[in-house]
């Protein structure tokens, strides 16, 4: 992005915890300048301040304090070059369609399209080659602008960054074993009720082990010979037991995973790899791409929520704890940022891409 | 225990989270009736209301509120038949060794012998059959009543009591990985600070995962041929990711397993076999004896800490989400409570057992 | 509660969480038997277990396992004695009406008719003697057996009980400033979002500070000579802070106050005053009295809300810290347990001496 | 501190809690340069990252990562201007009197000399003026350029600051009853077990309630004629009720207040005066002064501590509920960052103030 040039962008789901966290993150970028927000229409009409209940531990920014809520209409997104949704699956669908139709690219947090022939589903430090499609879903949905990304499930981006980097360096993975621990945040606002989780664990996530044993699998495959589909892994198990802890934000996921590759790599060739990793968006000089792409912590108790969740400002992934496994090969521990990396965070450095590679152009 | 014996009882560490746990339970006990209490030279001397930092939610009982504490010497303990010992391991070592010198049974918490020869390690609900070695262990030690039997580490206790059951039903168990959420109770008074817990997760206890990957070897195997040793599990192999949460009371267990018989055994199989699971405590009536020594819950999002640790007053272990592996056969989530079933409860109903089966006689 | 005799109740707003309190409290009870639940058209025609979101940290009582749950018309309570209302306000208001009308008394957690002429606001070890104007009050709403009885809020119900002891014994208290830590129970499921209260205080709750400063005088205040109205407290003013803060059950209040008595009494005689307190409820033998309506603590440091709100059952009001005061007489400090005598546990006392004093003959 | 001018420093109990905020609080200060790390004789000699127990949620800044620490003696910090003290109580003591008498400033976060003759005790938003007596504390204790400063305790920042506001525009105050709910942050490390604070209040601060009912009498006193002694606030009357919470960081303190002018101020025009605040740090364009030194905010529930600390950098007060009170004139709710302006931040601050005035020249 050392392009200098600047782009226009809306927020769909504009008073929804996502979205509080896009204009969070927006409020400073150098080059996205944020120029409508779309909601609900219980929302519509309203000045954004009256409209929200703001979460964020800072103030609501100023560059949203005059601009008034719209429904998620293109009409009322025109000056923009793309927009960003933090909307509900509920809504999702029929929304962002009509924007990509309305040839308004959008970068979508919701679950909708993240399995739909020729959307990638971007991790933006780990597949931003699966940026390659977008010609071929232009054709496919005929549109001349308007395209769709998707960015991943919050557990799922934590998780494939790591797998990525020792995919490239060991070969296809095997079978991968993973546990989570999940911050509070991930469910959104009134979300899990203080009776539910206060000295309280709740072992049971609706539908988030379904898209962590699946999500990896298209991120970490490959973009298809007719450059519009994906080669999802075929050598490659994952099994998840999903979690909810009373942490505010940052998912911790416990990893045990073998290779195909033998004799496997050793915990210390493991550790090596993370700490070398690096990403295209890195080389690339995104705005919002973080100095290492995985923090690799060598203490024996990291990494924590609280303590490691705004490394590199939320966009890296915090490994620690790597060691030999008894059953699979080796096992670690990571910690992701849900509501950055793993949601707004994810949806803007994508963005930051897509310019780079001039999908905007 | 439908002898309706009375049995005076010391208590080793009686200060500590694990000896007030110890004092709570016994407090209505039919059989058993506290009779002395011991603590360090810091403490002897006083009045327990005066010595202790009485953290329990219940007030302290009165059956030891006239008591004074003394220095865990035998000679102030010579009125009973056996003590229960919550001392930590720092001290443990020595201390027990001479209860057990001076003929007077040791039930142990600590770590310090549960690997020791002719020394069982007993889950009440699991293992009961290996009391068996008590007269090789006299002969070995040297002793004419005194002996020492320990009770597991919390994590483990909860584990094997599941797997006790599959064990009996499918045969010898093939691998087993188990994740913990562990809550801030195991790690004693002042124990975890708050500043490392509150919105947060600490993945790591120290010493955790090892005992978690050997003591059930013990435990689950049987008793040698020469009535003192033990057969320890050789087909079975265990690994653990071990986790401290934001939780009072109450060890949430992860666990994804194979058997070794094929075809595996369908998740209603495994239903089937622990709801009909039983144990010995429960065979001789004994008073602390669960109704149940597996509760399976089949709501999707069971068990919880808050709202499961108390099942059957906390000498359970519940167990739902039974399901489908992709990478191993099946997986469940398990719930003990640490500080009952995990460490005091398990004590207890050991000495019951012990009494029921004539060896304080 | 002596003349063994048996009462049938029934439950309004039975799968809310203070009908599940009602329902918990009740599973054991001696001499009420619950007949019939009542909710929502949304539950009714359900079984109990199907229609509720059990919260409790105790399984579904066996005596409501088999029960249907109606929608709250009386005529689906016909063979009850009374019942208790566990309602919210924006549907107590007609319903409640229906079952006084239906000669069906009616103990009610709600607000709606606290304040309303001859009804009684009774906190039932405070002011059991406003029963007496319940003959007025059939007269008044025209009915031969129903009537409408009222509890407090929480943690009205918390500051009274001290309060009164006081007033008896050093006439009419002048100020009183009273600051509230209240536990997240006291919103109701789902109630506070666990975004708002984990690492966090709110310090605002909806009517309470108004509901603190008005309802003690009446509920302080004695019976005209009319025996249908009630003459609130004149010479005594009362000013709340009230704050959320994250426990699950027990406020916590921080009161000072000032008597009109000079010079006051100091420190050692309100200990004294408030250790010898008795009240009715008491003295009737009702079966779920407290031991003692206070209990005193010398601590420094209690009561605290997980460890001291289960004394007597969660029934009594436990005092701590009483001190002097540099601007009022005297500070102190006290823990009511909102959901045993801050709700369900007041109305079910209440009917206790309701019964005692022959109101169902 | 417009003078480009720069200064080393030192940090005595570098390790501890508040030592830790110092150094992140200075890792990107432009003026102030950590030049030297004091802690005691167990960390001497290390390499800072190996002597710390680092709980910031910043990694540990890159200026200290190679300074090894040294003990507290004034000889290892002999090129520093002036040292920061974040040393215990226990402590402080000696060693502040040590550089005092070596003519290295202290600026002390301990209590041991908020009380001493000719030491001022500043709240750097309140009484800056308060640095006139430094040329009479050179002579009292006989140094050249040595002088020692202290801030409040935390919960004593806090209220001042509104105080001094309304002790300007309305005259003297009279009563002033306060309550707190403060954050386990300021016990230190490891301070408060999780086992007394989760799901709990602890009603009870050892020492906190006597500091907050005379600490502000200095504070908003005058310095006397002699230029070396303070007058006490003679008028006015402080009574405190102190409470530790489950919060991590920020205390937040419920106030009710009288003034001696009648008619007293209404709530507008306390919010008036509250809005319109500004101190001297903020004239001297002093780095870490706040924007503002009071935020007020109009919303019903605020402020809050997870949402509102971090207001201003963690440097201002934030005051909300403005309201009448029944008993005395006005009430309202306050929050402070007890470990920014609340210690450290005050720190820093008061040094900024002392350079601009040109004390250290």
């Amino acid at each position: 992005m050392s392009s200098g040039k600047s782009y226009n962008v809306g927020i769909l789901g504009a008073t929804g915890t996502v979205g509080q966290r896009f204009i969070s993150l927006l409020a400073t970028h150098p080059e996205f300048k944020v120029h409508a927000l779309g909601a609900s229409a219980r929302s519509a009409g309203k000045p954004y301040p009256s409209a929200v209940k703001w979460k964020m531990s800072s103030p609501i920014p100023k560059c949203v304090q005059e601009m008034t809520v719209h429904v998620c209409d293109p009409k009322y997104f025109e000056g923009c070059h793309f927009v960003f949704s933090g909307l509900d699956s509920d809504v999702a669908g029929e929304i962002e369609k009509a924007f990509q139709d309305a040839d308004i690219p959008v970068f979508s947090n919701a679950k909708n399209y993240r399995m739909a022939p020729a959307v990638p589903l971007i991790v933006p430090t780990v597949n931003t080659s699966h940026f390659d499609v977008i010609p071929q879903q232009r054709a496919l949905y005929n549109t001349k602008k308007g395209f769709i990304v998707t960015n991943a499930n919050c557990s799922t981006t934590g998780l494939t960054v790591p797998l990525k980097a020792l995919q490239d360096a060991f070969g296809p993975l095997d079978k991968i074993a993973v546990q989570t621990m999940q911050a509070i945040s991930g469910a959104g606002y009134p979300g899990v009720s203080s009776l539910d989780i206060l000295d309280n664990v709740v072992p049971f996530i609706s539908g988030e082990e379904d898209k962590l044993e699946t999500e990896p699998l298209k991120i970490l495959g490959s973009v298809g010979s007719d450059g519009a589909s994906f080669q999802e892994l075929s050598q490659t198990t994952i099994s998840a037991h999903c979690n909810r802890v009373p942490v505010l934000d940052g998912h911790l996921e416990c990893v045990s995973l073998s290779f195909h590759q033998k004799p496997a790599p050793t915990p210390e060739q493991v550790i090596e790899v993370l700490e070398k990793y690096t990403c295209e968006a890195q080389a690339l000089g995104c705005y919002s791409a973080p100095e290492k792409a995985i923090v690799y912590d060598p203490s024996s108790d990291r990494p924590q929520p609280r303590l490691d969740r705004d490394n590199c400002k939320g966009q890296t992934v915090t490994v620690g704890r790597v060691r030999k496994c008894n059953i699979f090969d080796i096992k670690f521990t990571l910690l992701v940022h849900n509501t950055i990396l793993g949601a707004a965070g994810s949806g803007i450095l994508n963005a930051e891409v897509a310019a780079a590679k001039g999908l905007f152009d």
